[in-house]
């Protein structure tokens, strides 16, 4: 198996471009990721990208070999489409594609175009993630199957409304400084208390933005890393990936999330790290309760554990497992194709130290992605780490 | 890398079923292979499906999950999109995934479900193949765009309809006795050439019909095969893609299909086999000018001589070369999403001598699939071979 390094990252500006294509935000990243890299557009032997609703939005399918001319590369490319995870789930194959031996050079990324539409038609698109015929006919979007999933929380382990408004406190702060987040402004407890209601229990503050961009990073080979002399000190040494049931009404219990631990377990074993070791973490926030169940899920509390870390301070950038430094999808953005890649290439500048954030964990030595797709019916966790 | 095997093969019937969603045909194809390899469900480790337009014609994305849900499995599970190409593409990464070691059981595999709309609505949902801001915008649809690249291969190397005609002849004939073909009545030349117009010089027996249907087989790494004693006498030895520019006015030749050339040299060299060795095909026929453009891409003839294949009979039952004895897309018909392993599906059982037309190829060896996505952007071309 070859051993795959992270050689370069790129991110567009997150946030309202309406007048973009896909295409173009991709091609903006993933040039971003070449030339971070240093690496020739000739010397890519795969493009893998994700992009989640575009046949719905833009009237665009196939878009892998278009995303590939976009970013000027001639080679083959494919699309990959898991929701919220379509990113994620490219960045994974990507790495098998390098780890097979098949390329010694992929981008993978991911792109979204949202904010063009009405919100009514992008929430209708948005809910093409979940169980068309068993939630969506029934009127539910993807804030309604959230709240189901906190109620649930709530009833089973206890919190409240203001133990979820840290989180976003948590991310906005976060999000401070970040040239490419959506937000960057600070919220308060309050400020989200009193933000006005999405879905009972989440009001708005809770939720994650509606987004437009763009993520890309280029993964080598070992071989071609010390064969080019590319500086790429961070190493893909553990990658997982989950299912669970698309419709709520089918799984055994709506405040887990197998299909996270599956994948944890999974990228875990891989790496040969358990959760002790994990320095920073970017988790898939989409909603604020959304984080408290990736957390548990992810083995670094225990079931019902989570709810007050924000508030405790254990997961902001002072404490002890600074979780989403990017501001998370919650205050970075949710362009949903492209949120995968843009964790790994926040974890990437985090380990490096070249983030915004990266005071906040000097020492960092192993990062954790957790990117989810739907109600986490899709879930793909990688481990990166400081190359020896 | 491992080695890996077909394990067994699943269809569903090919044609008109507008009451079924997606989901429904899958697990049926599905179920089918899992019963025709032998292998419990609780075995498969990874699902890889293909489907193009279920997020604009059933509402419905994040297919991954709820195709593996609906084949009851309970395994992680990605959805791929390469237009028509999806599931070449799918099988293409269950190998990898099976060859990478990442997993022993993949059931790969596709469906699309496409009757249900009108014809306008289907046109539009396909047209989404092509580059929807510089193809699209203009009008451009699938018959459309096929018929531009007839019309220059005539300009350039010559050819005629009653030629193009010789070719869905053929690909009738050989769907005559295939149980899970759309069509199962032969045409004549006289037929299609006096069949309406759709394209011009594309007629409407030129073109494969809109189709419901799926698809599925069963991969197996060699050491799963043995320890399990499972018969699976027909190997993987090849697996190449090709990628194009999306859009036509991009490319610098209307009559060539430079992708899958490529994506057939990666597998040709992968197998270790030449275009001679190679005793029986299925190529992509959404039009018959395709299957002309295939067979001259992947070497079986050079630029501008595959013209008079069938014709000359060289590709009919009884020919050299025998190309799509299940009927092709042209026949059997083409349920989008489900294209791709419906191809391999069909050359296993050729190999295994468990097919209908298998008596035409009773010596057969090596098999090639070729698949592709809109006017040949992507392609994906597969090598199976009996093995020793």
């Amino acid at each position: 198996m070859h051993s795959v390094r992270v050689a370069g990252v790129g991110s567009t500006q997150f946030g309202k471009q309406p007048e973009r294509a896909s295409r173009d935000l991709f091609a903006e990243a993933g040039a971003g990721a070449l030339a971070d890299a240093g690496v020739p557009h000739a010397d890519v032997e795969f493009v893998a990208y994700g992009n989640f609703a575009g046949e719905a939005v833009e009237g665009q399918g196939h878009a892998g070999p278009l995303a590939a001319d976009a970013l000027g590369v001639d080679a083959p490319a494919t699309r990959y489409e898991a929701a919220c995870a379509s990113s994620g789930v490219a960045f994974r194959e990507g790495v098998r594609a390098v780890r097979a031996g098949d390329a010694d050079v992929v981008v993978a990324g991911g792109a979204e175009r949202l904010s063009h539409l009405d919100t009514a038609h992008t929430t209708e698109a948005l809910a093409s993630a979940a169980d068309e015929l068993w939630e969506g006919r029934a009127g539910a979007t993807f804030p309604g199957v959230y709240a189901l999933m906190a109620d649930a929380y709530f009833g089973e382990y206890g919190g409240t409304r203001e133990d979820l408004a840290h989180v976003a406190v948590k991310n906005h702060a976060n999000a401070m400084g970040n040239p490419h987040a959506q937000f960057q402004r600070e919220v308060t407890v309050a400020d989200v208390l009193d933000a006005p209601p999405v879905a009972d229990p989440l009001g708005l503050l809770d939720a994650c933005p509606i987004t437009d961009g763009a993520s890309a990073v280029v993964l080598a080979s070992e071989a071609y890393v010390a064969e080019h002399d590319v500086d790429a000190p961070v190493a893909v040494t553990g990658s997982g990936q989950g299912g669970d049931r698309l419709a709520l009404a089918d799984r055994a219990h709506l405040a887990r999330t197998p299909a996270a631990s599956a994948a944890a377990d999974a990228a875990y074993a891989d790496a040969g790290v358990t959760p002790a070791d994990v320095d920073v973490a970017e988790v898939h926030d989409c909603f604020t309760i959304a984080e408290v169940l990736a957390l548990e899920a992810l083995g670094f509390y225990g079931h019902g554990d989570a709810i007050g870390a924000a508030r405790a301070g254990e997961t902001t950038r002072d404490g002890r497992l600074p979780v989403n430094l990017s501001g998370g999808l919650k205050a970075k953005g949710h362009p949903v194709g492209a949120t995968g890649t843009s964790q790994i290439a926040e974890l990437t500048a985090l380990l490096r130290g070249d983030h915004h954030n990266a005071d906040a964990v000097p020492d960092a030595e192993v990062a954790l992605a957790h990117n989810a797709g739907g109600t986490v019916a899709s879930a793909v966790v990688h481990v990166l780490e400081v190359a020896e």
